[in-house]
């Protein structure tokens, strides 16, 4: 194999505790490029799409892609791909940090992981070389103590780990991987399906570097794409200077910034919380991902005076919205705390703080008897108890044992099913749509549930990047929404951190993946692979739960409610004026991809699957 | 069997999922009474004292006496005896709640727990009836959690469980047992040893009575009792007015609170979390044990406002003391917080508090590297940190992984053991020996490590019961000691609540119990027995580790550095002025039990069995 590919891929069958090397041919890696794209690619071909996330004939996929840890600019990263507990959907889940690259470095271009350990193991791999070790003196641990404890027993501290916390072996539906201590693969739940496979860790370190086809190319090509970034206001000046947060101020102006589960988009006290006031107040350093122009991590500190005292990495914006605004709290400290022990313990920051916020409507309508909470008393606000709901979370004590199943199944358990703020059981993260349509249509279509990166529409429709437009108009949405799905598909596929569009899009990309792989892949033909990726995943979702039309929506708060203040009062998300016009230009009918666009993608085995169960559209 | 007994004994193989019945034959009851004297006598017969307590060769004895569950006042109590994990000492944890009385209406005496089950699992007794249940479902539940999942799925909310924690299934080295949501069999560890063997939870529940032998006889006895009690300003008024917290201002007005780990006796802003203080901000209601006249107990809740909101029974003296002046905290709030996670956790409070304060003074003299605290910044009367560090101790994360394995470890990990302020390893509780000879004393010469209730000499030489004695006087004090001791140990065999003793003694005791079994025990049989029991622990522990003269010390500070302020200013123990008087009265050499009296107290055999292992003195 060529080109920012090892060709190898470690096969891990944790029932037998056998491993084995493994090579995909290179037309498939073609097709489907790596992370993302190969992650449906392989969940297809391996995973019956109707298994339960968390039994042992569910698979976990870790995969690179051709640009992972080359000196393509934003490209040290990886993902995880997998049926994920919390939605029952196909979901990736992308990190950044050092552990992508590393494992490239082992010697490898991805994991499959498969099967369940009848007791802990952690997988070791170096410099091309795998094992399965012991783990039982792991399990119960924090991701930071993992972390320490295995590079202190493989006897090096350069070793990258990527690990669960007890969220994940407590099989909390939002539970995530953690690598590099600070940086998770965050949403859906792939921590629980470790957990569930009893697999703490993965630890990688090696020497190997992926080959590059044509090196004064690629070069020439990673160079034009650092300029363009370096030169982008947003990747060369906003990002740099305050990180994700630097969002809080901007969207709660806008008045899309969710407050009190989505009761409304503005946060009057929002300020308290910003990257500015993070800057000002407790910044301590930047944290940049492996080879990483742009720098947005930060690690922060709260002093020891607080009750909230406290280091660690983060908080970006979607962790400040979501421990801040989402439970109508503005005290940095408190956020900033929760953060921390969401990284220690293996929590989705932007899941647990808005399941906390579910919890804290449900509290306000009458639905949570007290002898549920122990004297915690989730009011709008209450910073106390977002710390306290946090931990209680991760090992699943007292109320935590319910919120540990997410937003949908803690409102349908306290008969309140409406306050759930999901799309396919994943809580919405920091944006309200009704002041963004265009979002608004991403949340609803978004193959791994309510998610902002399938199509950041909030990019063009609120920070003007490529160019703005207008947030409250349908019209040209559908398009556009279409062509950000595709074009992020692809992204995470290659992998790039997903800040290069603000600067650069697939032309840009295509001489570095040319420069490295030697593909001579068109822009055309790029395109085709992002929408391949897209109709694959949701064939996936039709196999596994019929997923169509009904599922195509959003919240009825978000449909019907309209927007109480800010400038975006009075608006809902008018999600019908743009749904047909979407499938339209998709090429479905109801949310369902016909065998004529499937084929044309090359997907025809998936028409004929489709078809044998009867899921087909007309 | 009769009077006070059933004639059950259950014996509980977990090894082989195998129930047995036993009878222990009368004889041996007379001898050793129940509770912590049948405890030490089955211990000596069946567990081999240099056995890791953690080990599934390690027993426990779960235990009532002839008086539990009958109309005696205070007698709704129950202890467990084993090999502590803490001390590695023979060890018992008393408690009280309504769980007691329940094991007796359920049928049965007393439990031998021994061996280790595959998989976790509880016990169900009732009526006569006992099995073993999967408890796959609730390990990893907290106390309260797991109390209420067994009453819903056996269907009888008025089922009593004792269970451990978190703490107990981690390993905490003082993980206790909690009955009743909120009562703890606190000291030792005995939680970690049940977690050792997976046996999570003991339900009981039934409507067997025990027998008496002389109904009028035992009523006439009891109301005796009865009237003392309630004419005693102690336990007729101070007790049941303000509960144990009364103490608070007393033991700190007499200097002798325990102060920033024993570097002073006074808090100088103790009445901040007195019991005069809950009596008027937190205090919801009285919890009184089973049949209980005086009804000390407290549920309190803080509001929730407070970063520290949260419901609770508690905070008791000791809670206070350990929480408050010993880490130098005066937050009422962040202390009670503290002691309800210890209930729903599993973890003795005493020790949870004073190795909080251990872990101050090693941070204070620079022993406690940054990288171990993830922001949290142990200094003295840090609220926030109190609260965090006993969730992390239960769940043994970050630092809470040291903390978790007590004191003595903790301080001698870190370099300066003799910052640990314990003896035989068990951390010592609320009383500054430096101001009370005696309970100095009673302290060194502990069986089961520190601890102020084998001889409660804080009652005669500050509370002035029976009478007072001068405090700073050693004259007199190791013949008191020994009574005391020796005394305490029948009540905690008959079983009674120690506050018993504020107003009756073995007098008063003999007729209620002659009354329930028909034994024509005298005075001086009732102080042999406790004699007895005081040596055969002390045998048990010098067959362990060679207990003797080495082990009956102090720490360093009370010995050596004078009290540097307060009523107690300039004082020192002076433990040597004590300890060979102490000796000469117990017939003891340097510690340990002569051929002669262990022959005068029935315990031949362990004379010989000491010789054999040359272990006997002179």
């Amino acid at each position: 194999m060529k080109g920012g590919y090892m060709g190898k891929f470690l096969r891990v069958d944790l029932t037998n505790q056998k491993l084995t090397d493994e090579t995909i041919p290179e037309n498939i890696l073609r097709t489907w490029i790596g992370g993302r794209g190969l992650g449906v690619y392989l969940a297809l071909k391996e995973i019956d799409p109707k298994v339960d996330p968390l039994s042992p004939e569910n698979k976990v996929f870790i995969l690179t892609g051709p640009l992972t840890g080359t000196a393509a600019p934003e490209s040290g990263r990886w993902c995880s791909v997998t049926k994920a507990p919390l939605t029952g959907t196909i979901h990736d889940s992308q990190s950044g940090g050092k552990w992508g690259p590393e494992l490239k470095f082992a010697g490898y271009d991805g994991i499959i992981i498969e099967g369940a350990s009848e007791k802990p193991v952690y997988l070791w791999i170096h410099d091309g070389k795998a094992e399965l070790r012991d783990a039982k003196h792991l399990w119960g641990k924090d991701t930071h103590a993992t972390t320490d404890m295995i590079c202190e027993e493989l006897g090096d501290e350069n070793i990258k780990v990527l690990c669960i916390g007890p969220a994940g072996e407590n099989l909390v539906k939002f539970a995530c991987m953690i690598n590099d201590k600070g940086r998770a693969a965050g949403r859906g739940g792939h921590g629980a399906v470790l957990g569930s496979k009893k697999l703490k860790a993965i630890a990688v370190r090696g020497t190997m570097r992926p080959p590059i086809v044509d090196e004064e190319k690629f070069r020439e090509a990673v160079r034009a794409n650092v300029d363009k970034l370096k030169k982008h206001p947003v990747t060369g000046e906003g990002l740099p200077k305050y990180g994700t947060a630097i969002l809080v101020n901007i969207i709660n102006k806008h008045g899309v910034l969710p407050t009190r589960n989505f009761q409304t988009g503005v946060h009057p006290t929002a300020e308290k919380y910003s990257g500015e006031t993070i800057a000002e107040k407790t910044l301590i350093r930047k944290v940049p991902c492996w080879g990483c122009i742009i720098g947005c991590g930060r690690y922060t500190r709260i002093p020891k005076e607080s009750p909230f005292a406290g280091e660690g990495d983060g908080p970006e914006y979607e962790t400040l919205w979501a421990f801040g605004a989402q439970t109508g709290t503005d005290n940095l400290e408190a956020i900033s705390k929760a953060n921390f022990l969401c990284n220690e313990l293996g929590l989705d920051t932007i899941s647990m703080g808005h399941v906390i916020g579910t919890l804290m409507e449900l509290y306000e309508r009458g639905r949570i008897p007290d002898e549920k909470l122990r004297g915690i008393v989730p009011t709008w606000g209450n910073a106390g108890a977002i710390v306290e709901l946090t931990w209680r979370t991760a090992y699943r004590s007292g109320i935590g044992d319910d919120l540990a199943e997410g937003a949908k199944r803690l409102a349908e358990k306290y008969g309140a099913p409406e306050v759930a703020m999901v799309v396919r059981g994943q809580e919405l993260p920091a944006y309200d749509p009704r002041g963004a349509q265009g979002h608004g249509l991403g949340y609803a279509t978004s193959n791994r549930g309510g998610c902002h990166l399938r199509a950041y529409m909030i990019a063009p429709e609120v920070l003007g990047a490529p160019q703005l437009v207008d947030r409250f108009e349908t019209k040209g949405k559908p398009q556009l929404v279409k062509e950000f799905q595709d074009g992020f598909a692809v992204v995470d596929s290659l992998i790039l951190c997903k800040f290069n569009t603000f600067a650069t899009w697939l032309e840009d990309w295509i001489p570095m993946l040319a420069g490295a792989t030697g593909w001579d892949i068109t822009i055309e033909e790029l395109k085709t692979v992002g929408e391949r990726i897209y109709n694959a995943e949701r064939v996936f979702n039709i196999l596994a739960f019929g997923d169509g039309r009904e599922y195509d929506t959003l919240p009825k708060r978000l449909l019907e409610e309209p927007m109480p203040e800010g400038p975006a009062k009075g608006k809902v998300v008018k999600l019908e004026e743009m749904l047909d016009e979407y499938y339209k230009i998709r090429g479905w009918k109801d949310g369902r991809p016909t065998r004529e666009k499937l084929e044309q993608l090359g997907l025809k085995e998936l028409a004929d699957k489709l078809e044998e169960e009867n899921l087909l559209p007309g």
